[in-house]
């Protein structure tokens, strides 16, 4: 079998993610993690259709280093009735320098004919005309079938001959794509080994995730003998996404046990999704497969007491392998076991202080019945945990009183401007910020009052606030529940505040977010 | 073949996940909707295990009127060296009055011997008990065999054992678990098909989401022979969820061709998704199969004219089977009659005012665009529709002007203070008012000042409050949605606020709740 193609499209099939936005830059950035991530094949984009594109080929040129990966530029078959060396988008791919061009082309005989509007015969030597052309000017060709499947089950001898074309004008590998996304898996592997039994093509898979198959459809188009496939990072892509090719690739390499990227880079693969998923702006899904931060996390009280002994028996593969951690959710379900698992991610050592753990897991099951929860807090039980070991190691400063006052004329927006008052480093820090909402300005009061005893909370930025209210049937006599995370620029973490009042618990849940901070810097108490 | 059962456990399994807690009350609201979904079982939690599910079938029993599912609950056998009749967990579940259990069963040898500490022979001992026991009480009684495709792989003769034992003992289905997820499909069909060749009972699939197929999983199970699917609305669950139920139900339904669930049920699919994720508030997922926001939604650009003429060319199938819509094309026309639906529930007749349904339409547009959400606030609809009819019936009063103080001294809770200033029956009115949190407070000083010119908002009151940050990534910076339910302790509305301030939000939520109960009970304008 030739070594299988892990080819990336996240730059072009990702991008047309509703509210997924790139420039230039940010493609670049993306192009660097990509080849980081050990993918062979990074496709860039339209050059000559998209002048982003175009400028995108032209500054990969000077500012792109890739290892590993080869730059693709994707395009289509030439116009319908010309010719494909006179094609000014054809030599757009030419221009473009791209040793690999990935052809767009027609397979399914509905979309020759009502979308591109031309016969079925003009649309084959479309496709011989470009693949070959390409192929003249020196470059690999590969052919993306647009709706291929569908087109099979219309009319498989035309979708077929469309493969045979490509195939014998040059094309290294004739990809089918799922475009409408609407396969399942046994579908997948029926037509893929239809397509290798019928033509002597080299046979790739690009699948959509519409029907919530696009991992097992393109797992099933390799196990049926396809040896190229394509997806995107953290899914993106039009509708539902595209194939997650981490989850691809993982499935491929420690499923069945194929080699699909380098062991090492996709070590870094946990750390590459998120980084890219700082760049797209676009929030990280915590149960993504492998790489998601709940993807090996565990709640069960009932598991917990096992996974302290036998990790192995809770987990489906050791998530070091794709650069994840197992981590226990302390919650009501929870009990000795879950506070001593978490105690041993935070680095503590509590095997010979029973003591600690029974007063923490007091402290928790109390906290619990008044409405906390714990599990999407991992910052303040090691807060506690650490407070239990150390009295006094997290009294960074001492609260005084806070205050913050919104008002609005008439229906419009309200602005918020909050006071706090505390004491640290022997003197008293009073500071009034202002903001959008109340709690925002209470975020800004704090770090504007602290900046002067610590500077170092600079790093720190409270990046997610989630409110709840709890027993709803109260309105807003109800209690309120704020968990906010917090981030230095390189690793965040969550707390949690409940309160009567959201501006009590979101304050409750802001300094601890910053105390976590500064016990995480080493930053000492002043 | 028998008909196959659709078996929910997003409230016992799907409350496992990281971030979700579940009141008794947010369990009920769940069921309700599960139930409208049409799935065929309820699985409502551990009585016995848990205080909170002990109370949920307690009160099930009169709150909780279900026209097509069952309620089961969940257990486990008996505990080792005991006695099923004798048990007071078995006891637990016969007491909870579900005319199902569903019994957690080891079937993994190194789980019996590692994590549960017996022998292989109690354990079928176990099982053997604790399922006549049940069946003896009048019990329809489902196996959950855990971890059992990690453990037909390490032990099949002894996991086969435990599926026979379980099925001579009078259980209707045995279901296997892949409890750690990491199985691919065609592992799940090749394991299937044997327990079927090689027992006598029926079975059922567990499957969650590590390797991304938990969906394909499902439907390689019912592929292989399967009657009986389980998972989750909206995917939720520990790690990276359970199966999405209605990914599952909707493969086997279209793609299958098989039935799984009523089709006028599975058209209220999106709205039930959406509003079960409105009682967990974890936001909905905007790519997630059949019922995501995107799912159904095309970028415009290189098809858009080959979409409106054939959308069918670019959609795997019709998004209102799933209570979907396409996007760029009939979103328009879907606006237009759910519009005119909302009027119709309101008595308000739109028939012959095209242009009054236009304006709403645009402006409802407009706030979507800014994160409103109307789904969940049809009384503010339901205003906008009233205002457009009859221009100024909704201005029961000006505001001039409000504001909210709120302070702490030290770490303890926070009082707030709200004074209001509004016109109406030809005097300014200002009162203030006092309160847990800034909501409360200006809850009650809103209500004070307009006392003196409507007297009947006595009648009227807060119940509910929600709110919700929209665009994470800002933090606090981000925009806030609230949604508040008002009650005249007959019916309840819905309302909704959007602004940058959560005080500003809930200011616009509230009032507009007021002002619907005073056109609700038709007291004049003053």
């Amino acid at each position: 079998m030739e070594a299988l193609h892990v080819y990336d499209t996240t730059l072009r099939d990702g991008a047309q993610q509703e509210g997924l936005n790139l420039s230039v830059s940010d493609k670049l950035a993306i192009a660097g993690l990509l080849d980081d991530l050990g993918v062979d094949f990074i496709e860039g984009g339209w050059p000559g259709a998209n002048p982003k594109d175009t400028e995108f080929f032209e500054r990969a040129r000077t500012e792109l280093d890739l290892r590993h990966a080869t730059l693709a530029a994707f395009g289509a078959t030439r116009r319908a009735g010309g010719v494909a060396a006179q094609d000014a988008l054809v030599q757009a791919l030419v221009d473009s320098e791209a040793s690999v061009v990935c052809l767009v082309a027609k397979s399914h005989t509905g979309h020759v004919e009502r979308a591109l509007r031309t016969t079925l015969g003009e649309n084959l030597e479309m496709v011989r005309d470009t693949v070959s052309h390409l192929v003249g000017r020196g470059r690999r060709v590969f052919v993306d079938c647009e709706h291929f499947f569908d087109g099979w089950h219309l009319d498989r001898d035309y979708a077929l001959s469309v493969v045979r074309t490509a195939h014998e004008a040059g094309a290294e590998v004739v990809v089918l794509c799922d475009t409408n996304g609407g396969m399942l898996p046994h579908q997948v592997g029926e037509v893929v080994a239809d397509v290798l039994a019928s033509t002597g093509a080299r046979v790739g898979a690009h699948c959509h995730n519409d029907t919530g198959c696009a991992a097992a459809n393109s797992v099933a188009a390799v196990r049926a003998g396809a040896t190229h496939v394509q997806g995107t990072v953290n899914g993106y892509g039009e509708r539902t996404g595209n194939a997650d090719l981490v989850t691809v690739a993982a499935n491929l390499q420690f499923k069945l046990g194929l080699h699909a990227m380098d062991p090492d880079a996709l070590r870094r693969a946990m750390h590459i999704a998120h980084a890219i998923s700082e760049v797209t702006n676009v929030p990280a899904y915590s149960r993504q497969p492998y790489v998601g931060a709940s993807a090996f996390a565990h709640k069960a009280g009932l598991h917990a007491s096992a996974l302290k002994v036998d990790p192995d028996l809770y987990q489906h593969m050791d998530p070091a392998l794709v650069g994840n951690g197992m981590r226990t959710l302390v919650s009501d379900m929870a009990g000795r076991a879950s506070i001593e698992l978490k105690a041993r991610e935070a680095g503590l050592d509590l095997s010979d202080r029973p003591e600690v753990v029974a007063s923490v897991l007091a402290e928790v099951k109390e906290l619990e019945l008044r409405g906390w929860t714990f599990d999407a807090a991992d910052a303040t039980v090691e807060l506690m945990l650490r407070e239990a070991l150390d009295p006094g190691c997290t009294d960074y400063f001492e609260v005084e009183s806070w205050r913050v006052i919104t008002d609005s004329s008439g229906e419009g927006d309200a602005t918020s401007e909050a006071t706090v008052k505390l004491r640290a480093d022997g003197a008293r820090l009073i500071a009034t910020g202002e903001g959008n909402g109340p709690v925002n300005a209470l975020d800004h009061a704090l770090r504007e009052a602290l900046t002067r005893a610590y500077p170092e909370i600079e790093k720190i930025e409270l990046i997610d606030f989630k409110v709840r209210i709890l027993d709803a049937s109260h309105g807003t006599d109800a209690v309120t529940r704020v968990l906010i995370e917090t981030s230095d620029g390189e690793t965040s973490w969550d707390t949690i505040g409940v309160a009567g009042s959201i501006l009590a618990a979101s304050w409750r849940a802001l300094t601890d977010g910053i105390v976590h901070g500064l016990l995480r810097q080493g930053v000492p108490r002043r």
